[in-house]
């Protein structure tokens, strides 16, 4: 194997530079002292700049962006070598151009591929690996990048090649990026749930303080959250499904696919995967709230308070056979709607999602999803049974927090409903096959 | 990059075209009125098919296979092109040769390359390449193949190379599919679905209904299906088990391991999996069924009127050790046995079966797969206990359908206790190994 | 394509030849006895293995090592040639050289390469190709690696380009490991398991019988696993943190980074994800306990008794907040805990962890991680409660196990809590960054 050359001996050029030893490489530093920096293995030798150059045909640049200038003196030595930008910056579109495409200005004659930005030099040392064994690869030389993605795949990296130097603006922003397509999902659920807090709070805990003088402030460990967390999980389930019909509609409108949607109407259709998590980790939360009812210590003792009761007055509740069926039922709908979700869960794994095939995957997220969906509703409206409108709920006027929690879900499934008559069906079908 | 160039202004062409224009290809279009096709960004241009075909060296033939026989006229302008067949049918085997070897045979000088079927133009357009980013490609020229998994690469798919161009069939049938190896344990299990649903039926409604008049129908929602869900979820593990012990059996009778298996254990072996699955999918509800069982109306009314008979007849029912040892244990057990089944879910992620070696894989899926097993029998088994085989508990004639469930899972048991006796074993491994 | 050459009819020749035959390779195997190997498709021939050679320049070499000596004598017909070195060990590092590099001793003119020992004869032969789709390959000859690895995925495999012959010895150990990175936390957690049941048998078994003859031995099933998986899987959780902590203070003390940790330190960091696994699997086992103590047949006699008993006292319990509140919240904590821990291993799927970048990891891995830590003290410090130190539940004054299983989880707070304030922050900082 060649000598690889390393510009800086900073953070990352010592990681890189010994982890290529390490695996068989011969390695030359160049530094700006050479004699001041010690600990490298024996065997690495560090040297001037200048001189480092000359060893290899392939340089590592190892330092930060805002420092590159020095690299035009060097400019005759680098010609027709491979320079390889491993810069990141502080934030996203720090500079107009992206680093690789300054240092290609700065050293016209060399072959310049961006790679392993994405690695942190911790884990290259280290050996933890986990989230960045991709190496994302670009470059304009087709042999200059081989060479580079060869040296990745030998310390264990998976190279990716991202095509030309053009991609390097976005390799370059990618490692500054913190759940981009998670942040609308997530801002939105967070404003449900202030909304819902409030509502429930005045309902729950302010009203009964205010009416009855009861203090029902314990309310906000479970019961509250129990009413917040599956109301968030049901609306936002519907706002998976919402955008689909909405464009639905659009294109049979324009009566054509090929006008461009809305900006808003295309990002929320990109993050129904990232909503439709996070109404699974609300229903989630919804399960397990509700599953530990029974050992709650309010609840034992208003089971226990509801018998003694019964022998006091000498009155046994009898049995209702109505009232079982409903608790039973709603009960029930609550697990099958909760099982497809997982299911859902599930398919949205990248490994399962890659193996099945586009028909597989819109079976289960269209068709189970729409199931989930109409299970999820029916649980509700079952849950709210006959008290459901009663005026006997109201407290202030306000409604119980499921009424609240059904419109949006009824509304979407309403709407499916009426697109799925073939009077709009077919027409819709047509438009989607391209026909104008 | 090259210009490439592609045959119909269909829905994919479209999709395809702009795509490629977008990821820095010049593209143009060939078409049958050139005139008529609007809505391309600027810089793509429609010719008709002749004109389009002499711009390029690498074709996207996006027509219907239907269509492909005036091809045959620009046999000689497609004379040592690389032409690109994408075309899907609308059932699986529809025609004897595939596609792209019906248009191979069209034009005999062209290097025919297959991929971009399983590609969805929807998903192409819109970006939510979920399920599709795996794009197939297949092909006997090595160069052509390789150019159009760059292309494939810089669009943003994981070009799969299949080799040669007899794949094709194979290719082409793959987005027809829906669930192939899911099929059968899925039939398996709504069938035995049916045939638990009624003998719990006659059992539980109709029995108490015909001889005490009771109406039960409210089991219907939950007490019923639990009782089918762990039968069913018991049996499909055994079923999971019993096709390696036959297995077993016949290659000790044969007395070799050469000789092919009849076709159905074949399929059955190799659906294990699935059936696996959908066992634990079973399992995972009856769980869920279990743990609602307190927050019941129904449960409810019986334990509280079970402790007002208590103290209405001054008799305070002792506690029973036993009870609770037997109570305690088999509840213990099914929660032991359910935690390994997830293991073995788990380790069946496509992700993670793939980071773990072949003898590790085994250890999980057979060693701890038949501790499954044991502790879910186990479970059933104590879960039955004392009453198990008291003729009190039948009625008309009909055991328990617990009862039921366990003759599979204890057969299996047996037997596979039977074949790990030396006597079977060590024959057994060296027909394994391939002794005679 | 070419014709193949396999040495050797045995289990593995056999399967891999006629699955390449199948693939539509040519395929010719070497065998000492020719004449005696039946059983082979019709159009594979059985040559001696001098006739078999000169067919082809690839030869598949599947004989076990210790019988690699005969090859000396075919060193002639071998020049060359592409030999595949295919063979396992049956102990980890059982010779000082790879069997690939010995062959490449014995046969020193051809090009070796070492190739498809992960993959099972029986699975090759079966398509069960689950665990092992996975083949590595090493060689010093890239044309020579390139046509392996060309063969490799034509028969439906996955090969990983290695680098060079070196790696063949990890190669070769790599099948006959059994989950080397979890034998520690396994270890680690029987250890603990056991010291916790027998502190838990002394107070929760052994002190009632001999104080009170009371016999609590049923608590073996459910309530003593739910003392012990509980305390087991915060330990484990606060180890997972510790030795990021150990390591800071090391440095911190040292003032550099660029010294090496003790090798049990590197060993912990290392396998801090399989901690955190177990960890979960206890979590998990404790919250299934946890959900079933409704349905216990003890608990249901207790609840009823103490209804039983407050009515023949005419005593009724009054309704207490505190203890509603206290109750309510750890279990909340408990709840919000657990969903966390899950969200933690969600991410440590393969799969999911390589679509996210090293900024997403460390953020829910390091500081979601942390607050897991939090929720999960907090949920055992509430539950511990008023009674948490008072001498009453002090039994041969031994605490109760919650006392001891916070000790830990405490301690890692605390010294975080110290840490993250700015005056060790700071230096700790600009030490990971490289300065000295
Ligand atoms: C737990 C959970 C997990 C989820 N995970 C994922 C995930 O991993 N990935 C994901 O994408 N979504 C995910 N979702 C979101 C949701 O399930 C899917 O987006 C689902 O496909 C939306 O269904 P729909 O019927 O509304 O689709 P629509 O958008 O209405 O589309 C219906 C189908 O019609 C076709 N179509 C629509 N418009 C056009 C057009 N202009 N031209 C041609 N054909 C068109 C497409 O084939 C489309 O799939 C998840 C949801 C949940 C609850
Ligand atoms: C939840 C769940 C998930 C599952 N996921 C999977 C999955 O992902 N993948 C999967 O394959 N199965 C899966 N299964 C099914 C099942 O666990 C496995 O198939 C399991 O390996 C069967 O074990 P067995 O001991 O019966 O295997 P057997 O088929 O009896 O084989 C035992 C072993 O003997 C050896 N052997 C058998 N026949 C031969 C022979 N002719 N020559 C040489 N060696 C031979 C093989 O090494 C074989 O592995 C799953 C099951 C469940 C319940
Ligand atoms: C359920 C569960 C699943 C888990 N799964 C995983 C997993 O998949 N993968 C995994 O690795 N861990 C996993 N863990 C373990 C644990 O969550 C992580 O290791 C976590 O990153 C440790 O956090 P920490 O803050 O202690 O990290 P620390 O090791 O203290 O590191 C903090 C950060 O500081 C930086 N740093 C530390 N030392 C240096 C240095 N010398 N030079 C430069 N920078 C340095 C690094 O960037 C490091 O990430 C899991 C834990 C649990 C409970
Ligand atoms: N650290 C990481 O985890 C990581 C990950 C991915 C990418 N990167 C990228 O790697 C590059 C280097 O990062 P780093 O963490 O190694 O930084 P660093 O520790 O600060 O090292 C930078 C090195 O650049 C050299 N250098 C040359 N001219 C310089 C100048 N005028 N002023 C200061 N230094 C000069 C110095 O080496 P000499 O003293 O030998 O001249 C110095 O050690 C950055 O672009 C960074 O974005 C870092
Ligand atoms: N749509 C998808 O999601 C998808 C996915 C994968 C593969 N495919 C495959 O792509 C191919 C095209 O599908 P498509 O959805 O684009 O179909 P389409 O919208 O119906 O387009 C077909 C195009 O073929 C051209 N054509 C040429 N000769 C024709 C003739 N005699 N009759 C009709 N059309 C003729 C037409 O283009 P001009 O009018 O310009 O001549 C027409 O627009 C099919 O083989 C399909 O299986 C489609
Ligand atoms: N079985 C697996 O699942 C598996 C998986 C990966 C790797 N491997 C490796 O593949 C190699 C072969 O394994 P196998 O399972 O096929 O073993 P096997 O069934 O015992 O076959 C070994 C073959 O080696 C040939 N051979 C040549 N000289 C020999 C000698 N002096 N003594 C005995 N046999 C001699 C024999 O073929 P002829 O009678 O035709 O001469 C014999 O059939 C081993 O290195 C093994 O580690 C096996
Ligand atoms: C029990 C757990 C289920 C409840 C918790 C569900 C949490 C849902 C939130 C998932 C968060 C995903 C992590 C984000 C990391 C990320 O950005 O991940 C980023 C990747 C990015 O994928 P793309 O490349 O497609 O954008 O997204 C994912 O991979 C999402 C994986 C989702 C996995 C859901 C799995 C559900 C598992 C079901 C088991 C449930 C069993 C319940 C039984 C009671
Ligand atoms: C809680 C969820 C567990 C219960 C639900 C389990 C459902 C099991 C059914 C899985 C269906 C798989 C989807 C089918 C898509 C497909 O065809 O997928 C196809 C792929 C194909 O793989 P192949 O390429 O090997 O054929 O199969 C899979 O990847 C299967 C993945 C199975 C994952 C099971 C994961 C279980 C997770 C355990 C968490 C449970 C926590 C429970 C806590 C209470
Ligand atoms: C419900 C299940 C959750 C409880 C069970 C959790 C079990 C945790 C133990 C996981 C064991 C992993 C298998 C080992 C195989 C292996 O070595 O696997 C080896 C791979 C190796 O990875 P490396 O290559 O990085 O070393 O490790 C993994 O892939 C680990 C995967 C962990 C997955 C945890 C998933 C948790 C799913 C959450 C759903 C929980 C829902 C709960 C709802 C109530
Ligand atoms: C295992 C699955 C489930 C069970 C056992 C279950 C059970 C319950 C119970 C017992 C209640 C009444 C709570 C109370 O008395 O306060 C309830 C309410 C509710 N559930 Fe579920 N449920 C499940 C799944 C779901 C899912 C998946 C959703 C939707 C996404 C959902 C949405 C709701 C809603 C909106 C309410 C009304 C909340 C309120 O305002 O009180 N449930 N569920
Ligand atoms: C968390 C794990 C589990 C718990 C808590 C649990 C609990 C129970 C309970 C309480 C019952 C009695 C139900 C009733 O009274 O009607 C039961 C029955 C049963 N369980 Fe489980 N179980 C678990 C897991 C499993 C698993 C994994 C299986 C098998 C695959 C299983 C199979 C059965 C069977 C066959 C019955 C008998 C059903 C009947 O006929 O009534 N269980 N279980
Ligand atoms: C769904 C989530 C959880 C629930 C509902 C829950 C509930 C409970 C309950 C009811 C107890 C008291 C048990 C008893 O009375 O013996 C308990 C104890 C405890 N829990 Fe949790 N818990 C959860 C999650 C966790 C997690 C994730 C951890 C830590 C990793 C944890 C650690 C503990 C500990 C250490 C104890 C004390 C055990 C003892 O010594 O009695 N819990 N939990």
């Amino acid at each position: 194997r060649k000598t690889v050359c390393v510009f800086g001996t900073g953070d990352f050029g010592r990681s890189l530079g010994n982890k290529m030893f390490q695996c068989g490489y011969s390695v030359v530093f160049g530094s700006r002292n050479p004699e001041l920096s010690g600990l490298h293995p024996k065997g690495i030798e560090v040297l001037s700049y200048t001189e480092a150059a000359q060893r290899s045909d392939l340089i590592i640049i190892a330092i930060h962006r805002e420092h590159y200038n020095f690299l035009t003196e060097l400019a005759e030595e680098l010609q027709g070598k491979i320079l390889v930008d491993i810069s990141n910056n502080l934030k996203i579109n720090q500079y107009s151009e992206s680093n690789a495409e300054y240092l290609a200005e700065l050293v016209p004659g060399a072959k310049i591929v961006k790679a392993f930005n994405t690695i942190s030099a911790w884990a290259l040392q280290s050996g933890a690996l986990d989230a960045s064994r991709q190496a994302f690869v670009c470059g304009d030389d087709k042999e200059a990048k081989q060479r580079v993605m060869d040296i990745g795949r030998s310390i264990g990296l998976t190279p990716m090649d991202q095509g030309s130097l053009k991609a390097a603006k976005e390799i370059e922003n990618y490692p500054l990026q913190l759940f981009p397509m998670w942040k609308f999902p997530l801002y939105l659920s967070a404003a449900l749930c202030v909304f819902y807090f409030v509502y429930c709070m005045l309902r729950e805990v302010i009203y009964p303080y205010i009416q009855e003088e009861k203090d029902n402030t314990f309310f906000l460990a479970i019961s509250i959250p129990n009413r917040i967390f599956p109301g968030l999980a049901l609306n936002l389930l519907a706002l998976v499904y919402l955008p689909g019909i909405i464009a639905a509609i659009l294109q049979l409108y324009r009566g054509t696919k090929y006008s461009r949607f809305p900006n808003w109407l295309d990002h929320w259709m990109l993050c129904r995967k990232q909503l439709g998590l996070v109404a699974l980790a609300f229903a989630f939360l919804h399960v397990m709230y509700t599953l530990v009812i029974p050992i709650r210590h309010y609840v034992r003792w208003k089971w226990s308070s509801r018998i003694i009761n019964q022998i006091k007055n000498n009155k046994t509740d009898p049995f209702n056979t109505t009232t079982a069926w409903l608790s039973d039922s709603y009960v029930a709908l609550g697990i099958l709607g909760f099982f497809l979700f997982v299911l859902l869960g599930i398919t949205s794994l990248p490994s399962v999602s890659n193996t099945v095939n586009w028909r597989e995957f819109r079976f289960v997220q269209s068709k189970l999803g729409y199931l989930t969906l109409i299970l999820c509703t029916a649980h509700t409206l079952v849950f709210g049974g006959k008290r459901f409108l009663s005026p006997s709920i109201l407290r202030w006027y306000l409604p119980s927090i499921y009424v609240l929690s059904l419109i949006m879900p009824c509304t979407v499934l309403v709407l499916k409903f009426i697109l799925v008559m073939p009077c709009f069906d077919q027409p819709l079908t047509r438009i989607r096959q391209g026909w104008e």
